[in-house]
């Protein structure tokens, strides 16, 4: 077999995958702050549950431990430069929402905003969290899901051919899909 | 705003992710079954950490209880059927292996094989695992990762451009990524 052996942590494997960005607010409710995570994803169905790995070092770990409650906005691929920005400064040093101008909506059911340019968001309150390495996984009941109208299909998938999500390769690198590619297919249970 | 609420369940709106596929030894090693499983994803990078969600009610529930190590196996967007089709039946009944004429390769550090097929595959050991909602989060240690030669850039993102990964979008759902976006943007930490 022509396989080669690299170091866990050399080769991102596990990429790409759909860049989301958590809102918290500060501990007053003064200050909401956003952040790119990829390390995030579903994890149960019922309950709606869904994780996001943040490393206890950041400061949005010590906002998530004291608000209990995070937003997940999605942007679309036209602002993946925005995205990534956020990525560069710390909550603890700027106010991202001034700093990049950052358009808010209004959450229904949990207090944090999401950001306006989100083509679908989702509020979640932390049910649970687990240390697991490096890392705390920050466990959130999808509470409510709100959507720009007709971005998705009636059997709930995104139209990728009207809005080109923000995919993570690693590094400092990002793409999107080749909405040209989509294929049906079989699906079923193990 | 235009938003609109929706149901959580009612939009995959986490997606799209890598389809990784899951290999695991029967207890009697005779029968290797392999599932395709889109949530999936890292948790940790000391050590470096992989969780796998699935559900109780499968097989390879049953299998990686028993087994307590998996292999990943992440196949190039020509091998989609193929990939699509392992999720259409069960290990239960029919031996994939077998029934689709899977070529295997030989791990090193654990026993599973993974799939020749495969452009990059990491094998696990299971960690621990918790219960979360209507899944189980099996957590693994990633003990080795095995790459085809030149799969990965030198800053260890994959080379969109020379291999497509295949992603799933939800549903029965696919497609890949447009390598023709790729952008290298700033990045930082949080």
């Amino acid at each position: 077999m022509d396989f080669k052996s690299l170091q866990p942590g050399a080769a991102y494997f596990y990429y790409p995958r759909p860049l989301c960005v958590v809102g918290v607010w500060d501990s007053k409710r003064e200050r909401a702050n956003f952040v790119p995570v990829a390390w995030a994803g579903p994890l149960a169905s019922r309950p709606p549950l869904f994780g996001v790995s943040i490393s206890p070092k950041t400061h949005s770990h010590q906002l998530l431990l004291q608000a209990g409650e995070f937003s997940l906005s999605f942007l679309p691929w036209q602002d993946v430069e925005l995205v990534a920005k956020l990525g560069t400064v710390s909550g603890r040093d700027v106010d991202k929402v001034a700093a990049f101008a950052l358009e808010l909506a209004e959450s229904e059911v949990i207090t944090a905003p999401f950001l306006a340019n989100a083509y679908v968001a989702a509020e979640c309150k932390v049910s649970e969290r687990h240390s697991f390495g490096d890392q705390t996984l920050f466990v959130g009941e999808i509470l409510r899901v709100a959507a720009r109208d007709a971005v998705f299909a009636p059997d709930g998938t995104l139209r990728v051919e009207a809005m080109a999500p923000v995919l993570y390769l690693g590094a400092n690198r990002y793409l999107t899909v080749d909405a040209k590619t989509l294929v049906t297919l079989p699906v079923a249970e193990d």
